[in-house]
Formats: structure tokens, sequence, C-alpha cells
């Protein structure tokens, strides 16, 4: 290509040397095509080698990347939703007083969350109303006189606004609070809803892959209204019913029913929606894993920081014209759903990408190879002249052509 | 490099050679350079097909990687938050008792969530107390003697514990339960807050690419308080004012209100904001999509699992001394909303790894006219002698320098 | 290898002609390899300009993708679970009448959510009863005559449903409604309970990294109940204390308690985990930060749309066999807490993909110090000689091997 436009170059006038020289180079552009030139290496020790870790490289770039991760493909995360649902009651005969709990009582929020609260034990301090008593003996509360109790004073851990009075008889000072205060120091043993090991949750969870316009229920084929009647979930026999026994979601997390139901906890419900799309989409289905997340005292060691999971809710009613409220500690079990999707399908643009970075990581083994060759062997300087070919210019005085080529083959 | 070193080798002595190896070794590394030599090959047919095969690697990497899958930009998802409004009263007459439904009554739960349950429909059952009564006659309940009636048993889903006794009066055992236990086997229908179809939602959301530093609210330039008075969402007028009437919402996702209405269902307001930082802030808008989620009975089939959306709700009072509530069994619409969020701006780090990639995609042209030049043209054998230089050597027997070279011209 | 090949060709029938062909091929590729032949420039100016150029891509390469953007590692961002408490009371005198808030009264929801609501200030109407009564006198509700009041409508922002009289004491239409109506127009201020400044609050987090398998809680090594009792957090002192005091959040966040306290607002607490999990797993802790999503009327501009938090509530109590509520206005600040995290650790899969995409990028310093060889320097014609060898092959009538491959020496 150079060659030739250089000859012709002092034989005609500046424009049509111009002319001539763009369309010979287009016409050069077009017709010609350039490839690097090659020592073929006849060595047996650096052929191997070096076809070793091509190799090497290769199966990298065709297992790992291709198969094992999977570069072929795009992915894409899901939004979802979530609907649950618990069944089942709980009886309790505190001091004679019979009651049951249902969903209405023991569920919190009601509507159906994907993170909710079952009560499984409270504490439960009734008819408060607004008033005047003393505060709880403890180490904190305790006064000797009135001017340990300053009025309008509130302290962060108690429970209401200080009148400057020490009381007597408790040796606490007096507070405007919801009257009687609440006790909670002693937690009911074994937990009161016990029997909220055998309540179910059924979970009901969509998720759609917008990238590829999949929506896709829990309710997958085969999973009908009749089915729902009579499944419940199990690992190994029918991992696919939505349908969960709420000891057998504790005991799979490794907990311990009667441990986390006493203080409370916390349960992590993961909805796994792995799908590769380059299947059937009926394929595509949900795994169920369970985490304990915190709570369980099992596990316990002395230092161990705030065990339990507990709320306070009040029932708030009017009596005879003055609002009271019933106070419930509530300890439960809080349970969270996290759905944890992705979805791949073949693409052109990773598959390509994964193949640049191969061709390039492939180059490396060449790389290396060439260091072998050029530093390592015995016969180096020998490869050297075969792969090298040196311009001796000297830049101040140039050279006619013929002369530096010649030394190429010095 | 090579040649100029080995040649001074057996002149000097050990030291001096190593300093003069290195500081030669080292100005030739700097004042030189490498370059592949290359065969220009004079080919019509290679040459067209070579360059129509580089220009469809270009084409890819620039039309596709960079203009379509905006390869040069780096992505950042947003950390948002949402708060909802309902606005509108539902009026309802059941047996002549009147009653209005406002935002407190109506929204679960009240505190403005970006998941919520808009109620329209229910079924009520008044002035529960706890007590003992009989089940509901349906075929799980049924029984025919006492001892059908296991003492302190209770039915997954049952509303108590059954204390032993069978009732003649109904055929069902008794239980203890809060008293008399909900029949909710006939759904109102139609739904009995139908008017919930004009109910307004306000959705206020702000996300913030923390990435970039730019924080976006949906009530954007132009949204102000005088607007956000009279507007109303509709798909091609307004598509910014945040103002949704929920009959539009549900017809836009596909579904039909009187259906949803009666069961419950749930609905994603998808709120997408897709950011070109690259261009003003002012142009990152939200855009509204609505996905009906499930249950819509009007696409049901025979076979189709747990259609709708109920939960239970009670609230609680005293009345003389004794408590009591009243149990709602709330139908209605979950909202879900969705925040996908994804803002771009140019990067360079994306864009050198798009262009090394390019690089890389952009051998494998050469890799491919190679095979066909070497493989399957009639003159490939010339080619070859052009391509390659053998290296001849036999390893067992070294060969003087000059003798090697010279194989080069054979 | 493809001279020895040919040279056999014509001597041997097909057969044995194949399988010699065959068996070389392969010997042929196990112990040859293939290097690229490189011209060495002798060129300080070129020499040391494509060094330069290299040594840049190189501390691109090794400065910016793998120590500043770290792409030797893989990514995983966590599930977490987020429980909060608040501690904490609140008293009120509102014309005389005290009263105790703590936070069963002022959090919403109650069980300890991600994203709750605590109330700063109210508007109560107390003991609404379902009646018929006239609604309050505004612009929009006022009447002449009946005519103006259509039975049976109801305005999207009005509080029921008109019965068709036109009320003379208030000129308002007369409506079915929750009554007496609320009069919501004048909000408390300064804020009824701007006592919450002091409430604290108290964060528990645990993330999990299921990619790496590791869970980390916000009660990191030496948070334990010791320290909990007592610690606050401060940004300095304090960061890893997960007791935060509101009015320092607030402050934090840059809103001003007094200002959002009154209308209600909304502030993210951001915790974020950025772990390298090279280094040991209890450096992987958290850091918190404060945002202000919206409604501080401190930076109220004339125009600002919706400004405040707040949603209706209602408490419902029987009295007298009649269905009375208690409605509650509450402005509160919304806290919504946002899990941010990552974790980083050493991958071979970016570690080769980096180095691919870098090995590509440092061919580009090889195409620009070559375009600058071959079309700039005044030598260009020399190096395009050295290196390029042209096939000058015509393609119509085919020339023996000697005479093309001559050609390269001229």
């Amino acid at each position: 290509m150079y060659n030739s436009v250089i000859k012709r170059r002092s034989s005609v006038n500046r424009t049509s040397r111009m002319k001539s020289y763009l369309s010979t180079a287009l016409s050069d552009f077009f017709f010609e095509y350039e490839t690097p030139r090659q020592v073929l290496v006849r060595s047996k020790k650096v052929g191997i080698m070096c076809r070793l870790i091509q190799l090497l490289v290769l199966v990298y770039i065709i297992g790992w990347v291709f198969i094992y991760e999977k570069g072929y493909q795009s992915s894409d995360t899901a939004v979802g939703s979530v609907y649950t649902k618990m069944k089942g009651v709980a009886f309790t005969n505190v001091s004679g007083e019979e009651r049951i709990w249902d969903e209405a009582d023991y569920v919190f929020p009601v509507q159906g969350d994907s993170s909710f609260v079952v009560m499984t034990n409270y504490i439960t301090t009734k008819g408060q109303a607004m008033g005047k008593c003393p505060e709880l003996p403890n180490l904190k509360n305790s006064c000797k006189t009135d001017s340990d109790c300053e009025a309008g004073r509130s302290e962060r851990t108690g429970h209401g606004q200080m009148t400057g009075r020490c009381m007597n008889s408790t040796n606490t000072c007096e507070v405007t609070a919801w009257c009687p205060v609440e006790d909670a120091s002693k937690i009911p043993d074994p937990a009161r809803l016990i029997s909220a090991e055998n309540y179910t949750l059924f979970i009901k969870n969509s998720v759609t892959f917008s990238s590829y316009g999949v929506t896709r229920s829990n309710l997958v084929e085969g999973i009908d209204s009749q089915y729902l009647k009579s499944c419940l979930y199990e690992q190994n026999n029918s991992p696919l019913c939505p349908i969960f026994r709420l000891g057998d979601i504790v005991k799979l997390s490794g907990f311990h029913f009667e441990h986390i139901a006493k203080e409370g906890g916390a349960i992590g419900i993961v909805i796994e929606w792995f799908c590769n799309l380059d299947y059937a989409e009926s394929e595509c289905r949900p795994s169920y894993s369970f985490h304990g997340l915190y709570g369980d005292p099992g596990e316990k060691d002395a230092a161990k920081a705030s065990v339990g999971y507990n709320f306070r809710y009040a029932q708030h009613y009017m009596e005879d014209g003055v609002e009271k409220r019933n106070l419930m500690k509530v300890f439960g079990i809080r349970f969270d759903i996290i759905v944890h999707s992705e979805a791949r399908k073949f693409d052109i643009i990773p598959t390509l990408t994964a193949i640049g970075s191969g061709v390039g990581i492939f180059g490396v083994a060449t790389v290396v190879c060439d260091l072998i060759l050029l530093y390592l062997l015995p016969k180096r300087q020998f490869y050297c002249n075969m792969k090298f070919k040196v311009t001796e210019l000297n830049e101040e005085k140039p050279l006619d052509e013929f002369t530096e080529v010649s030394k190429e083959q010095s």
C-alpha cells in the first residue's frame, strides 16, 4: 500500500497526485487486509508448554465464564408482591380467664404484609387510665426525699412525668402516667401462646421480571385450590406447597420454638427464584429457605446484647366517660419474607463481552510463552532474531532505504 | 535490543558487563518500541470480506454497546421514600344502617405506607365475646356424637377450641371462641364500598441517586400546590399529576373494578425513574404504570387457586365490664408502590472497559479472515509462506545463527 | 508446518497422504507455537512517546480499575432485617387535660418496623358518631339554597354524603358523616409533643451477604448490653452506638425540630455497610447517616407543594350501644430506615475480566504509536517498509512461489 503510493509521488502534479493518492488509498483499503506475521517456533518444549497454557485459558473461559458463571446470559432481578395469611387459633387460660386468640388478635399488622409479627407471649396491664401513681421500684427510680424527684422531669426509661413527690410506700417517685404502670419484669414461662407452633402461614408471591416480560406466581403449575386445601410444606416431599407450619419454619431456621416463643425473635423466610429462562418458563419455580435472624436465647452468651423481640400495644376504650386502655407487651416472632430473584437468559451483549475478554486473556498465554522463549531458553538469542527486526536508524543522519533493510539480514 | 547486548558480551568483565547490560537494556527499553510486523494481503476477495467483518464488528460496538446499551455510562439505582394519602368518602346502607367510611376507616395501615390496602367490601360480625358456641355447619365441622368432638382439640381452619360437646341444633361441635362465630360464606355482591372507585390516591415519592448526589421528587418542576388542587392523573394529558383515581388505576392495570372490589386483589403501581444525567436534571421525571398482580375473578378459571385478598380485623371495646369486639372480614385492593429507578451518567471506567472489549472483539475479525485465507483460498500455501516464518530448529544439535536465518529465505 | 505438508503432497496415494497429513498436522500443532514477529523501532521520539502512553494505560489499569474501583473483587449486596424500638414519654396539657403519651400511643405502626411514624402533633375530634351535620364553612362547601346541595353527592375533599339540605346557620350543605366533622384548619403551634425531641430510637439491624456466607449485626464487637444501657449515638465519639436521640437525628438531617414537629415530615436513616471482606470480618461495621426527605417548612417557598406529613387515625368505642370514635389527625415524623450494603471480596472472575480488558486497552497504545509512526514522522516510508510486507499477487494469473517471496526482498 505505502510502497505503491510512494513510487508514484514525484511524477505528477499536486492536485492529480492528491486525487490519485486518495483513490489509491481507498481502493487499497478495501482490497487489502492486514494480518500479523508470525514466527512458527518449532520447539517441543515451548510448543507443548504454550499449548498447555492456552488450554488452561480456554478451559477457564469456557468452563468458568461460560458454563459456571453463565457469562453468555444477561440477568434481571424481579419486582414482586407478597401476601401472607395466618390460620389457627390459640387458647390461653390465665388465672381462670379462658381466652381464644385468632388471626385478628395475634398478627401485627393485620393486612397480610410481607413483614409481620405473630404474638407468642404477652404481659397485659388492664384498665390503665391517666393519673398519678408511683413508679416501679427498681434501681433507677428509687428516691429518698421529694428532692430526688424533680417535678416535670421524665426519665428516658420511665413511665411518665414526675410530680415532685417521693412515695413512702414504694420509695419511688410519683409520676403522671397511665396508671397503674406496667410491670414487665417477669416474662411468662413457658410462653402463653406456645400453641402458635401449630399455626399455619400461607404465602402468595408473584414476581415480574420486567426485562423479559415474565410474571410468575409461587402457585405454580400443579398447585391448584384442591392441592392447597390439604398440603403442608415439607422440604423433601412438598417443597412447592406455600402453606407452612410455624413450628416447622422455626425448626428449619435452626431455632427452638420454646426459646423463641418466650422472648420473641426474628426469622427470615427467603423465597428464591433462580430462573434460567433459556429453558421452559414452567421450570422457573421458587425455593424456600429459613434463616434465624436474631432472638433465640438458646444461643445466649452472657454479654449478648438485646435478645428478643417485643413491642407495646394498647387497646383503648371508654368507661364511664373516662378513656382507659389495656396495655399489652407483646413478645412475638417477626417474619421477614425476602424475595431473592434472578432470571438469566441468553443475550448477545454479555456473550460478546465475555468473548472479547476471553480473546484478551488468550493473548496473555502468548505473552507468557514469549517471556520463556526470549529470556529463559538457552537458544533465546536465536528466537530473538527470528521474532524481532531492528531498525538501527540513526535519527540524526538518515540512511538510504536499502542499507537499512539489508541490516535485517545481518 | 538483544543483538547489541549479545555482541558486547565476551569483551568485558562481569560487573561492568552487568552494569553496561542494565543501562543498555534500560535505554533500549525507553528508546525502542515494538510494533507487530504485518502482511498486507492484496486480494480483492479477502480484503472486502475482511473489511465487511470489521465493519460489522464496528457497527456492533458503536451501535449496540455504545448507543443502544449506553456502554459509556455507569448506572446507579436510587433509594427512595414513598408517602401515600387517600381522599374520599363512601356511604353504605346495610339493612337501614347508614354509615360513612372515611380514610381513617378504610385504609390499612393508616400511616401512609407504600404498601397499603383499601377496603372495598366487608363482612362484619358485631358484638363478639368470649364464650362457648357451636361451630359453623360445614363439611369439616359436622359431628354426630360428643366423641366426634375431642375436648381441647382445635381445627386449623376452625374458630376455637372444642369443648367436647356435639350440639344437636347445628350438628357441629361446640367450641370456646369469640361468639357468635363469623359466617363469611356469603360475600356481599356488589361490593359494599363500590364507590371506592372515586377515591383518589396522592403519591409523594422522592428518590436519591447517591452516587451522583442527585435527589428528585415526583413533584417535579411545574407541579405546585395550585396545580395539585385541581389535577388528576391521565396517561396522555397529565402524566405527571401524582393524584390518581382508584377506578382509573384499576382500569389501567387491566382489571375490572366491580370484580376486584368484591373479593379483593392486588395491584402494583410502578414508578419508573430512568434518568440520563448527561442531560439536564429537570428532565429526570417519573413515569407511572399499573400492573394487576392478582385477584381479578374476571380471569378466573376453574382450577385457579386462591383468588382474592382479604384479612380479618377486630375493634375491641368494653361493655358492662366485658371485653367485646366487632370482627371485620375486610376485602380490599392492596396497592404496592414499587419504585424502579436507574440513573445513567458518562463514566470513564465502563467506557474504557467497553473499548477494551471492543478491541478484543475486533481481533476476532482478523482471526476469521486468517482462517479463510489460510485454509479455504486456493492460494493458501502462498499466504502461509508470507505470514509464517518457520524455525526448523533441531533441538539436539544447535546450528549457527546464520544458517538458521537463511532458512527463512528458502 | 505448511511447507512440510505441501512438499510431501504429490508422492503418496490419497489415503496414506491423508493419514500422514493429519498426524503431521497434529504433531505440528503440539510442538509448534506461534508468536507475532515484531519490528523493534529504534527511535527516541517514538519510543519515549510509546512508553509514556503505555505507562498511562498501565497507571489507569492499576490505579483506577484495580486500586480505586477494586476491579479485582466481586461484590454482593445484603438482605437484612431492621427492628426499631422507641423509648420516652411526652406530657401534654391541653386546656387543663393532662395526658402522657408513651410508645404505645405515638408510634405507628406499633410493631417496630423499619419505616414508622412518630407523632409530634395532633388535632383530636372526640366523640364522633354517625349522623347528619353541616359541613365546615370554607370556600368549596358554601351553599345558598338546597339546590346547591345535591342529595347523594359527595365531594372528594368533603367529609360525607350530602343530604340535600343547605344549613342556614353555617351556609354549608348538610352531610351524613361522622359528626361533628373535624376542623383541622388550625395546626397547634408549637407542636404539642415537642418533647419528642428527647425520645430515643434503638435500631437493631442484621445483614446477610449470602454470596460470602457472612452475617453481621449492627451490635458489633464491643456493643454489649452494658454499653447499650448508657450509650447515645454521637457522630464522632460513639458512632457505633445504635441508640439515637430524635432531636439529634433531625439536626443531623439538616432540618429543624420545631419546624418539622409542627406539620410533620420524613427523614431517611441510611445504614451503610461497605465491607471489604478481604480484611477481617470484624472490620465490617455500619455507619449511619441522616437525610431530610421532605417536610421542613423552614425551607418553604411560596409555591412549594404539599409540605408536611400527616394522616388520620380513629379509636372506636361503644357508648350506650352507639359506635363512636375519637378521630386524630396525626402530624409526625416518618423515619425510613434504608440499609445500603455492599461487600467486596477478591474473586478470580472480575480480576481476569479486568486484566483481559486491560490487555485490550494496552493494545490501544500500540495502535496510537503506529498511527504516529506511519503517518506523522518524516521517515514514515521507511517504517512502513519495515512493518509491512506486501503480497503483489495478481489474482488472475498465479505466479510461482519463489518469484513472489523474492518480492519481499525488493
